[in-house]
């Protein structure tokens, strides 16, 4: 079944009649079609009934179509409002729908608010929990494009590695890296951080013109797209031998990947893996320094669900894929974090990064 | 005055309590941060009367302070419902406010309604004309970034040039134009595009593998941040001697590019811009392969206000900032873009990107 076909059973389940797909992520997941046309409208509608169709710009039309849209695609024009399109296009295939279902955790109020101008009487419902559903549990297609872009981002990191040197910058070696997976024919699925020193501290920080001295450990988070699906990594390396403070720090975050790593499988849940490893940083002494959730979904978004925290209760299930990336961010000693991307298999885990986790001295 | 107590004044004028500012860039514009934490909540609380505070991811805290904001800093973090603490914060400074001002172009659906309901008396009006006004004229420090960013854009396509080779892939002369500018530290402010041959005829095309020809025409569309602020420029240059037919489409886009530029001064229209620029290329034959506006606003958006299409009636006014990109796309002949950015001064117009618009022949 088609991804429109299931939402399309959806919608006949809930007596729904049309649902209207805005997050760039959810109108490539049911209709092939990557883009984000920034403030111009983008969307799919399903019916319950009738055909779906797609709305862009008017100058995306062939590439929705190149990509394998093979339903209508409605293009607007920059002088033309695309709302007013849009609700024409619904009204002409069903009139005015009873119940609406939208992205309201991306949909924008104004255009609710213009939705709610052509459809007065509808009532708008829900839809993110729906497609989230689907998301979530990645079928044997897309594991082996998020194999591929794992494989990518250990290569990089690979290179990253390589290009360490005592006064090298971070944007140097950051250049070097994101060359190669460019030679690839690959993009990067976030910015690219190499952080050296005392910025490894900053679990956000920004890479720059600080050059890598002896005795730096340096920290490479990265990932890269294969085929729209992205991959995560974070390793942290040394640059001559760490201290015994920074081993024993790198050697608690590494327990502590490992040991939600090892719990991973059909039933846990998500705020179980994080407090596996958040209890295993704790009782070293470094808990006040772990201060993030544990991971966070990945596939077409680099950051999607399930959101891997001490809250939630979500049972992990066959075929979800996220990150497992604790931290310790002491600003005396050393910033460490380790980021693997996992699959929920039938009976355990399989762990799509595979670049050492050993201490690399450099 | 600051940005904070220009919207500060806006609000008592309009007798609004608090306003939401939740954009990215217009939390940089208010606040001087810099974030985009995805899916996290991020904003800037302004009030009638109290302290304005920022709600931010609690790990970006620090990066706030650093940036420059002085006023009380929220964190929150991944285990706590963030709609909630802003809600709290809001109603500890001052109760239930009765008019509520929020970005209904950027501001989702999921977070008003969470707002409603705690503050189910409110009235929730838009905030997005007051701060597109305020970002559409740009001050002194504002144009100086501009200025560098364009002469950054300038220096890439001068390397983009220099890069250009029988045989060379469009992702090697990209790769090289990139790494150019992350040594200057800085980096693109959206998807380099460099686009070859008969891919040229695509507005917006993908870099991929495909190898320069003798005889191809080369187009490059990129911009780099500086500080904060965007540059956007395109150029297209021949790869060997053109042929009289791709030369004519040249010839027809600059000219188009030139009239528009020469008309923009105060008290223009948009739309009188976009006019000028077609009536050109439709008088050349080329009317209907010109399938884009004119142009978009520019500053620390690659694509903010005003927009320079044929139904804007905004009237020009000193200090915006906008680009000017006609183009003509003929896939039996070559696409053809040519996009400078421009300042309205005084009397007249200041051109930020400065690369030769005479057709290079390499």
């Amino acid at each position: 079944m088609s991804k429109i076909q299931e939402i399309q059973s959806y919608l006949q389940q809930q007596q729904v009649d049309v649902a209207f797909i805005t997050t760039p992520d959810n109108v490539f997941y049911v209709s092939g079609f990557h883009s984000n046309p920034h403030e111009r409208l983008l969307g799919v509608a399903v019916f319950k009934e009738a055909e779906p169709f797609l709305i862009c710009p008017k100058m995306e039309v062939p590439d929705a179509q190149a990509a394998g849209w093979t339903y209508d695609t409605i293009g607007h024009q920059d002088t033309e409002n695309a709302m007013e399109l849009l609700a024409q296009a619904i009204q002409d295939r069903i009139g005015q729908p009873a119940t609406f279902a939208i992205e309201k955790a991306h949909l924008t109020v104004e255009r609710l608010e213009a939705l709610q101008q052509s459809f007065a009487a509808t009532h708008f419902v829900r839809l993110d929990e729906k497609i989230n559903a689907m998301r979530v549990i990645k079928d044997e297609s897309e594991l082996e494009k998020l194999r591929k872009a794992a494989e990518l981002a250990d290569y990089a990191v690979e290179i990253g590695c390589k290009e360490i040197a005592e006064g090298k910058t971070e944007m140097e070696i950051l250049t070097a890296i994101e060359s190669a997976i460019q030679e690839k024919g690959c993009k990067m699925s976030f910015d690219t951080m190499v952080l050296s020193g005392p910025k490894t501290a900053s679990p956000h920080g920004v890479p720059g013109a600080r050059k890598i001295e002896k005795g730096d450990m340096i920290l490479f988070d990265l990932g890269v797209i294969y085929d729209g699906y992205c991959s995560d990594i974070t390793r942290t390396v040394a640059f001559g031998e760490p201290s015994d403070a920074q081993k024993e720090v790198y050697n608690t975050v590494l327990a502590a990947n490992m040991n939600a790593i090892a719990a991973v499988k059909p039933g846990v849940r998500a705020m179980d893996l994080d407090k596996i490893a958040r209890d295993t940083i704790t009782a070293a002494g470094y808990g006040d320094y772990f201060t993030h959730r544990l991971g966070h979904g990945l596939g077409i978004s680099v950051h999607e669900f399930p959101s891997i925290t001490g809250t939630n209760d979500m049972v992990m299930t066959e075929g979800m894929v996220f990150t497992i990336e604790p931290g310790v961010y002491k600003a005396d000693i050393t910033g460490v974090r380790i980021e693997d991307d996992v699959v929920v298999t039938k009976d355990g885990v399989e762990v799509l990064t595979k670049f050492t986790k050993e201490l690399i001295i450099l």
